[in-house]
């Protein structure tokens, strides 16, 4: 299981390399892992690109069929309410989630989606995969992003004030 | 309103000569059609391709930013609650709803994703946009559906008569 993890663990630094969210995901089928991918919103231009979505695409083409009974899903931040409801189209078996997501969570913090009986799906959850290294490097990111953008504005505020004494 | 809601309506229709559900969804900025879709999960194999992720794509490739302030969606039927955390990710401003999804819609029916106050963003809806239409394009399109597939199985038995007789 904790294999797993790590690979997606893996994608999430691939996307913190490309300046994203680092959110990472594979899914697993047989022992195999048939999709792997993260976060590419911001490359991608497309808010509907997180990791779990890119991913299901990737799985259901390898499979050539949109239904991936039977797949397994790893991945590093718990799933927000539109990838959760990807989950239950593509009847994923069992979501492993590593940290959880207080503000838009949808496998159980803001609402529970994988698990709404009125849906014609319901997946398994089991949280709390390496969940410190997964909410780690999510801390590092915004701590890193905040800094610098603290140093883009006293660089802007000094410019401002060189104006001045212009 | 009308006007747009008739081509997110010829958008279902396309659907429905591809052999596709029939919903179709156009997403409208300053009166100009952005982005025009329809449903395509068969086609592409692929469970995200929901005719609203599909235009949600396309109006952001168009706008070459990942959020659509300013945007409306209109939509033959309600979107469940994949395509309605993509609508709250891609700040939509309003949603206009053909028919209501009873079954999986989340916008109202069996949950009400885009105005989840604990979300960062809240969608205004207005539903019963041709009501009539969206409703009556699902109901033909699944009941020839059904018509075939009782055809295909009154064929099959006859075949496995035609088998035991030998």
């Amino acid at each position: 299981m904790k294999k797993y993890m790590l690979a997606a663990l893996n994608e999430a630094k691939s996307a913190a390399a490309e300046g994203e969210v680092p959110v990472g995901c594979i899914i697993e089928k047989d022992g195999e892992i048939i999709a792997r991918a993260h976060n590419l919103t911001e490359t991608l231009n497309d808010p509907t690109a997180h990791a779990e979505m890119l991913a299901i695409r990737q799985a259901a083409r390898h499979c050539g069929w949109s239904r991936l009974c039977g797949c397994n899903m790893y991945v590093t931040l718990e799933p927000c309410s539109m990838c959760a409801g990807a989950i239950v189209w593509a009847r994923i078996d069992k979501v492993y989630i590593g940290a959880m997501d207080p503000k838009a969570g949808a496998c159980g913090s803001v609402m529970n989606i994988v698990q709404n009986e009125r849906l014609n799906h319901i997946a398994e959850v089991e949280t709390g995969i390496m969940q410190e290294e997964c909410s780690r490097i999510l801390k590092d990111f915004f701590a890193e992003r905040r800094s610098r953008q603290h140093k883009d504005t006293k660089q802007y505020s000094a410019n401002e004030n060189t104006e001045e004494s212009k």
